[in-house]
């Protein structure tokens, strides 16, 4: 099994390191924390605090290396691996995928490169937070580009599939327009309700229960993260806004006018069965042949459609999608 | 201790019944659901589907009787009480208090009248979906108006205190006011937000994860319900839809313009913050007479204050309010 890089330790870059030593791969990993290093090594990790040293190990083991640095930090990161691994296997799994398939076309051209997303995440953050099963039955995206080699492809999805996650293939516009949606636009929307909740003073803040605490739980995560996340999908977010925005308008103007919410509860009940639906229905199972001419656009097509992959053995995804509903 | 008859068995009123009846109180219910009047016999209770029947009893028994039926069936029962009971004890669990107190005021003036809202919920609605144990810790309103009697809201908030909850004495309108932020305005939000990630197709439900399904969490509740709770609270409801609207369209132009939500994400932070702080505080305890002339205006700025209270002994309510910040 192709040993693994990590640079950058956090959440879900330590969770990377954890979950890919326990299914067996060889690790280890790079954090400019110096508490980090130190509580990485105590865990038994191979951990330095050289960038440099980790991507020169990653070519003399033709290791994957994952970037696991937010997105600002990418670029800098990106002009050491042109620097030292220019021609490695890279993927990464910052939450954003257009500005980060952008810059190792720019930075890192030669690099043998797929981009990747675990959905997944935690209340808390740093390497303390993270764990071997932080992945297990997650969604983690691996990008398919018109440029992206299968076989590069494949390396990844088979990282993401011994991590417990299953992968979702999909191209970084797409995934970039689906995450406004179900992860940027729930922070935004979070922010809007805590704040406009707090406003409220002590007495609103004494009556809070289930939908308020619910509605406004990713509202406390860091504020570096949450805008890294937010503003690196800056054109994709403003055009969910913009739907949110015009929804809340017209459930405004509503209520102001007849004194109905009816379109927009019901919209919102759709919504949720939606989601509900999504997770119930059930799934018919394939297959996909990495060698054919045709994968990359049948993996693209199978993560349209809600579908994903659950294993590789030999040349052969199987994977499963969402039934055709009646 | 007072008996209780209970006018409507959905999740509030059926809970009301079972921990009412758990605290060693004589109980009876009326519903008009024939499924709900045998499940609720079944389970021991006496139950009728003649509310006539039920206020009856409860005019013999000097019971308090708890509205627990939605907003709009609120004056078709307030014209029962008025012929059979005009003069009874009389609350509700309705979770708009404005509305409820004005169709007392008009439709049953002679009853002995403190309004109520326990906010406690669960996912399911209806009979079933009911627990002695839904309130425990939970918040319970018992409305202070100019014109209540301190005896009136103190048997109301001593029926609260056995069911589990702690008491939370404001007026209806500053109620109305704390709930649109906490309550109803989480809902419209939801709403918003479930129907603008399911117009993202397939691939956006593969990649919802915990920030999307917290934040819909209330979207999947029964539409007459949320649009009982909603619409009945327009004018304050308008107003917080106004306030997150405001704070959407400045989020909205700061992506837009400077591509920065720092703003925005910041006072998010800051709002759940407020939250968990109000939860965690130190508490201090005091005591407010009841038979003090200002007792009324004692317990409206305790809840003001984000205070509570805990428990009633003679003339003395034992309650707790949070320290105030350094």
């Amino acid at each position: 099994m192709r040993p693994v890089c990590v640079i950058g330790l956090g959440l879900i870059g330590g969770s990377v390191l954890r979950a890919a030593h326990a299914a067996g791969r060889a690790v280890w990993g790079f954090t400019d924390g110096a508490a980090d290093v130190s509580a990485a090594e105590s865990a038994g990790y191979e951990i330095t605090a050289s960038v440099d040293d980790a991507l020169a190990k990653a070519v003399a083991e033709d290791a994957i290396v994952v970037l696991a640095v937010p997105l600002p930090a990418i670029g800098q990161i990106l002009a050491r691996v042109t620097a030292i691994a220019p021609e490695c296997l890279l993927t990464d799994v910052v939450s954003v995928k257009g500005p980060v398939v952008s810059s190792v076309r720019k930075l890192a051209p030669a690099a043998r490169f797929a981009g990747g997303h675990p959905m997944a995440g935690a209340a808390e953050s740093g390497w303390a937070a993270g764990s071997a099963s932080l992945f297990d039955k997650a969604a983690w995206v691996i990008t398919v580009e018109p440029d992206t080699s299968v076989d590069t492809w494949r390396i990844m999805a088979e990282l993401a599939l011994d991590c417990g996650a299953h992968v979702v293939p999909t191209t970084a516009d797409e995934h970039d327009a689906a995450v406004a949606r179900v992860s940027h636009l729930p922070h935004v929307l979070a922010a809007v309700l805590a704040a406009t909740g707090a406003d409220g003073g002590p007495l609103a803040m004494a009556l809070a229960a289930g939908s308020f605490t619910d509605g406004t739980r990713v509202a406390g995560a860091r504020l570096d993260l949450i805008l890294a996340m937010c503003e690196g999908n800056r054109a994709e977010l403003l055009a969910a806004v913009d739907e949110a925005l015009g929804k809340l308008g017209a459930a405004r103007g509503a209520l102001a006018s007849t004194g109905s919410l009816r379109a927009t509860i019901h919209s919102g009940n759709l919504g949720r069965a939606t989601l509900t639906e999504h997770r119930r229905r059930p799934r018919t199972s394939a297959m996909i042949d990495l060698t054919s001419p045709d994968a990359l656009e049948a993996l693209r097509i199978l993560g349209e459609r809600g579908g994903r992959v659950l294993s590789i053995a030999g040349d052969i995804a199987q994977v499963d999608v969402p039934e055709a509903q009646p």
